[in-house]
């Protein structure tokens, strides 16, 4: 029989893990609860309105269809039997369980946002981290707006037009940067009676600048073009509590300041796929406070050299007592999906031992607006159209295997020369939720015809 | 004070007024319970994965943003005060209540689809309207493949990949004609255990014909087409019961047949938006079966020369005892829309009487599938690759309106080359939809894995 390889997660790690796998000598599962792969670092253009959330998302079995020795499995993954060697599968499509046994396994179920403990903040500060988050905040944003230009009160009006976005990671910095954008220009003649252009729009981060992870100059770099857009940093400054109408934040001098704010949005903090701890305590293996385990420098599990850890569920211990510092982005899950592949081949043919996973960093781009964006590729730092153009590059360039590239191109296009975004829409439960979030604060009435409209729309 | 005009409704009709008054002279205000207009004739493409939402919808403020005199209101129209002259809107972004006053009111809310009194069928065949309709055929469609992957039963195996499109309207033969087209061709090699192309695609039809409003020469060409293509045709059948595994129809001859098939799309027939009811018996018009409230021949209620009633919404009296025979489809919207601005900014002058509105037909098309479509311009009729240009260029004419053209002919031209369609995720209420689904006919423990399942997801 051939050696079966499973693979949980179609994302950046697994699907490299696949596409170095086709190989007629072993036999692949790739097990995903989605049926598609989404280009992750472009969601933000989704919440923005830029893109449509198909144009940066691939149904996995398209593209895979040209591996015949890979099926595709859509599936939940309850738990692994580390002894036994299976996968426990829940099927959404027929509601059954299943148990999927394998030779090798690679895990890549990546990451989901975590609000530290404070969880009751996620129905205020939606996180982005899928399709539906996206939509979630496009939604949000653009019924602020509307709900602003019918408000007459000027102080609930003020709540409708501030936007907060907590972190300034690569997320939070273009999510910030897009939303002003939108306000000063994409939006303008949009509205009778408010001016879009009086939105504020506010960054909050407990570390001392932006992009905490990039170099200090391109921190100044990426601050500087934010404000120029119109946001308000609130550097060393955390958030001490959100609710409906506002959000309360501690500076780094003096003391809480609550600012009224009926839009929020969540970029400050991930915690990775509860599978992670489960094969913690199966192996013994550590978990840090972001629930990541820590993996051998051949990235699997002690004691289970048929067992791969990869991408933002794992941390990677450096062979010394210490784990690596590398990001939770898509390159080095790229790169460590590959490397599981090729070592779990290898093995195969029983070769034992092997080179630690070494990650090549071809440095980190973030893009903050228009022809504005910050770049450091190995260790040459550049800042404005430059680097915006070299972030278009490397996106397109990444993009053509999604066989979308042609779609975003022409809408990026378009979006440039006319300053407009054609995927501001409201979709999905949109009635239902917004009606919800503003019934909190109305009188019976209202909440009576709120109701009504949720059952009409 | 400026001769205020209010528009309820951002469809086809209502868009085409609201273009059409772009004059200082008047005060226009569209109401629309959505932010955006969508361009439904291709709303099956975004079914059946070739388009994303965006591509077929632009932002309602975006469309108008040039007309000064022109507010959009995101609002649900209550009901209409005629004697008083105003509009009775809820608010979904601030769940408050209040009234529109006008001089002139263009009503324009349209249909939606009608399960002529067999409600309970709606959730086992979903009709196809809003952009939320479209994405939820379009993951029954795609989880039903799915489903068929990992079904071991035959019986149970088939019905996943059975297909029942109840209506042979130009939605229903775009649609079962683009099912079968996915089966054939989208997903070959996409699938280990099942074979895509055993799907069948079923299309069942009360009338004798396909396409019963073209001239019988293009049904049988459609026929043929579909044929073609492997679509099974039930001509003069109806249907009797529609449950989770089956629908159950009435051929011509014979006695009624249960048809085991998990997914099934109601394109049969449509009903007018409630309003047409309330505005038919505040003034005594009558209400035909379909819900349209019929309007004088200048499509106006009887006693209300300022209130025109237009689109889906509406029957024209032809002023003789009858009704005009206008089918439901865009271009009858879109004239009468700029009818009924033009009478309205005519009666501000004065002018109190007006010519009939006269509907200028220029021809009917429906696309089959790739380089296959019927067309009737004018009375030329004619099928094939030249009615499937002529269907191609038209619509990228109209869209061009939308700035979404250039996206949708890039997502074209892949699609044709590679038989692809990139957008076949399923999104959305996916997981706890399917599940529930799946579940009425799971064992307790499976029902428990579903809730498991639909927490998690």
């Amino acid at each position: 029989m051939r050696h079966r390889i499973v693979i949980v997660g179609g994302g950046f790690g697994g699907l490299a893990a696949a596409k170095e796998l086709r190989d007629p000598a072993v036999q692949v599962t790739l097990v995903d609860r989605r049926n598609f792969h989404l280009f992750q670092p472009l969601l933000y253009q989704v919440a923005t309105g830029s893109l449509s959330p198909g144009e940066i998302a691939s149904p996995l079995r398209g593209v895979l269809k040209h591996h015949p020795n890979t099926s595709v499995m859509l599936a939940e993954v309850v738990n692994v039997d580390l002894d036994r060697r299976r996968v426990i599968l829940g099927h959404q499509a027929t509601a059954a369980r299943s148990e999927l046994p394998y030779d090798s396994l690679i895990v890549a179920a990546g990451a989901r946002h975590s609000f530290f403990g404070n969880d009751r903040w996620e129905s205020f500060a939606p996180g982005m981290k899928t399709v539906e988050d996206a939509l979630q905040i496009r939604r949000r944003m653009v019924m602020a707006f509307e709900a602003a230009e019918l408000e007459t009160d000027p102080g609930r009006r003020r709540e409708w037009l501030n936007f907060v976005v907590v972190g300034a990671g690569p997320t939070g910095v273009e999510l910030a940067g897009q939303i002003a954008e939108i306000a000063r220009y994409t939006l303008r003649k949009n509205f009778r009676r408010i001016d879009p252009r009086d939105a504020s729009v506010m960054l909050v981060e407990a570390a001392d600048r932006v992009l905490p992870p990039y170099s200090p100059d391109l921190s100044a770099s990426a601050k500087r073009s934010l404000e120029r857009l119109g946001v308000t940093m609130m550097l060393a400054t955390t958030v001490v509590d959100i609710d409906a109408e506002s959000v309360t934040v501690r500076p780094p001098e003096g003391s809480a300041v609550r600012i009224g704010a009926r839009t929020k949005i969540w970029a400050a903090g991930v915690q990775a796929s509860p599978l992670a701890r489960e094969l913690a305590s199966a192996t013994g293996a550590e978990l840090d406070r972001a629930g990541r385990v820590t993996v051998q420098p051949d990235l699997t599990l002690p004691g289970h050299p048929e067992v791969f850890v990869i991408g933002d569920m794992n941390r990677v211990s450096d062979g010394r007592g210490g784990v690596q510092p590398w990001p939770g982005v898509a390159q080095p899950a790229i790169q460590e999906g590959r490397y599981a592949a090729v070592t779990a081949l290898a093995r195969i043919d029983g070769e034992r031992s092997a080179e630690p996973f070494r990650y090549d960093d071809k440095g980190s781009l973030a893009t903050i607006g228009r022809l504005s964006a910050v770049a450091d590729v190995r260790g040459v730092r550049f800042a404005g159209a430059p680097a915006w153009l070299a972030w278009l590059f490397v996106h397109i360039l990444f993009l053509i295997g999604l066989e979308n590239w042609l779609a975003v191109l022409s809408r990026w296009a378009i979006s440039f020369v006319s300053h407009g975004r054609g995927q501001l829409l409201i979709t999905g439960e949109q009635a239902a939720e917004h009606a919800g979030r503003a019934a909190a604060t109305s009188t019976p009435l209202d909440a009576e015809l709120t109701s009504t409209m949720a059952r009409r729309t």
